[in-house]
């Protein structure tokens, strides 16, 4: 049970307007579209047709929701309370954020294994059958489970690593002998991953070979995601599930890699690309454009 | 060794016609091909060609097959034993899984770690380095080892989840604030899966943001999968190795998605559709169509 | 610290011409380009462009490069020493393994789970909550850590299998029965590992249906990789990130997959094939071609 005039307080500059009386109602829970009732929290996106209709027909009781729309008689009579916002669907994310998830767990597992030299934060979360080696762990950083972390890794404060996750191993790198045999190119860099990054379940990164694999801050992995060595990735990318990402490929800031991309040994993707779902990048994307296809190309906005 | 006459009263309904004498006669075991000997039970495949040749050329002396083959006087000669049925290699499945397959196991490993409030079905076989939330599992269902559970997770009976999968950790979805920083939607849904789902090897299955991730009776996914929040598949249907089915899509009954195809975020897919390999589905797919392609189109049968 | 005389005397028949002055002098270690200094070992790539001026503005004193650089006036003034040989980077990379990697600790982790019938070989490393089945594993090979290998695997000498790798599981074939439900067609094969195989974390390598699945020797398979029941796969090969390949595949030796390419069940992938990246190969590859696309076909080399 959530006091409205607690969420109003939580939201402050986020909100625009509020209708309807507050005092003293509650709300208790978020639901899916079809089992709204008249305890739920609900919300209307921005992009939705017809937004005014589905508030009005809306059984919630307290609706956020952005300021088209208008607070009507009937909305009046019913008592509804309406919240308005720029971006509802962000603001309900923080509140379930805030409000609705149950607090992670703290503490260091019993069966996680750790080496001697390992660094560990404070407030972080160690889930089971979790193995560090010599590695930095950064305050209130979440591991879930069974995941394997190598030597030679930094992790930064408040990241979220998914269950099944594997960092710091070597890359696929070999070279060919005279008798075409692969010899391995050993790998002696390590991987830095910073602060707010959060990485799906299953999924692979590798070492660097003689520097660094390097996720920057706030930026968002997918789960079942490759990522080679040496590679860098940019400020808030988003790396969506499937993805497979080549050595020594430098992506810049705030890119996006839709589902099942792939991106090619030491390509550059620029500041702000789009790359579509299943391309396959083969030349360096210069920033602000939109690839997508097999092999991709620019495609206009 | 089993004896013919344990496999025939087995089979029961499917068998159309017995050739050959079989009184006190048995096989050892199955083979590939190359080594079919005497005491192999061997079979032809309804889709062979030359199949009465493949027969009379067998080294078994019991063969399944479909009722095209005719019992010749060479068979005859030979003192073969034919066992007719409608589709062979159905049968053979069935009678690997009956007479040839070591049991699974039964149990609960010690280093399963399992929250107080899971519950827990009669007859499982829970393995190794596995961790479950609160989660429920049925009777019958086996779980191989070095998997991961979360809260809110309902598997049904007689499923079957190999190593190294992980289910109900969130997905991917995430909001851009003002700033263009990824925003996490926090995941308050769960995941139900049915009875006699089978799931392969390190595939991922996110829980749902609002409502739950559903997989449907009968249903058989892959190695490598990822399935997205509030997914919901049909009956019956195939999710080959290293799909990718983003949010929200829905997936009829008797779908087939072939490897490495990747679906769109709230696409629907009909009942008895094919998508082809590799193929990026971008559009809803109505039903009994056979999609195909990068991005995926429709083609004629 | 490595003295130079010990990598001359370990490089031994590599090495073509010697410049310079190397009794008592050492190096240090190996550093990314941006970061060389005086105590770094130094190399230059067969095909960069400027090699003579590369090597002539390097801060290191210790240089492997080709037979193309000349021992010029300033490269003897400035006191370097060059190393040359055919393969610079082949060199430099068995410089690495022998020189500056960490040495593999060996043994087996107190919790791995060992099938008491298992055969373990010597020198082995067997990491942290690994589960072995009824299985082979040969002498100094090693497997990182959160692995499970089930029964009837063999795998041979000199195997590396990086953390979260599953094999021996069943793979994904299903007969459809009258109801049109999935039977699974059980898989009573195993599954072989030759000498020197390394395989990818996060990779599923699935048992054969009545025979093996097989994997030759030196053949690299990298991370999160699905590889089908019966597949064969000949010596030497590249197997590249996020492959996909369907049972009963044939690949023979020298071929390389790269990334996220996906191969049909049953096709045969001839002697020193290349797929490229993203590929969806439907039909069979005759030797020595290259082929790209969605779907595959050969392109001029």
């Amino acid at each position: 049970m959530v006091k409205i005039s607690e969420i109003i307080e939580f939201l402050e500059l986020e909100i625009i307007n509020v209708f309807g009386e507050y005092e003293n109602k509650y709300v208790k829970y978020l639901k899916p579209i079809e089992l709204v009732d008249e305890f739920t929290l609900d919300w209307v996106s921005f992009n939705n047709q017809n937004k005014q209709q589905i508030v009005e027909q809306s059984k919630a009781k307290v609706i956020i929701c952005d300021t088209t729309i208008l607070y009507s008689e009937l909305l009046y009579s019913q008592n509804k309370i309406l919240i308005q916002v720029n971006n509802p669907k962000l603001t309900i994310a923080l509140i379930t954020e805030k409000f609705f998830i149950l607090k992670q767990e703290l503490g260091i597992h019993p069966t996680a294994i750790i080496h001697p030299e390992a660094i560990i934060g404070r407030n972080v979360y160690i889930g089971p059958y979790t193995c560090l080696g010599k590695c930095e762990i950064g305050d209130r950083t979440i591991l879930l489970g069974n995941i394997f972390i190598d030597n030679n890794v930094k992790i930064g404060t408040d990241v979220i690593i998914q269950a099944g996750v594997v960092i710091g191993n070597e890359g696929h790198n070999y070279i060919r002998d005279k008798n075409n045999y692969c010899i391995k190119f050993p790998h002696i860099g390590g991987v830095i991953i910073e602060d707010n990054v959060e990485i799906g379940g299953n999924t692979f990164i590798s070492r660097g070979v003689l520097s660094n694999t390097v996720i920057k801050k706030g930026t968002k992995i997918a789960q079942l995601v490759y990522i080679g060595a040496n590679v860098q990735i940019g400020y808030h990318c988003a790396i969506r599930p499937n993805v497979m990402i080549s050595g020594s490929v430098v992506i810049d800031d705030f890119v996006i890699l839709a589902p099942s991309s792939t991106i090619r040994d030491q390509r550059n993707i620029s500041k702000n690309v789009l790359i579509g779902m299943g391309s396959v990048v083969t030349k360096n994307v210069p920033s602000n454009e939109i690839w997508i296809g097999n092999p991709a190309k620019k495609i206009e906005k």
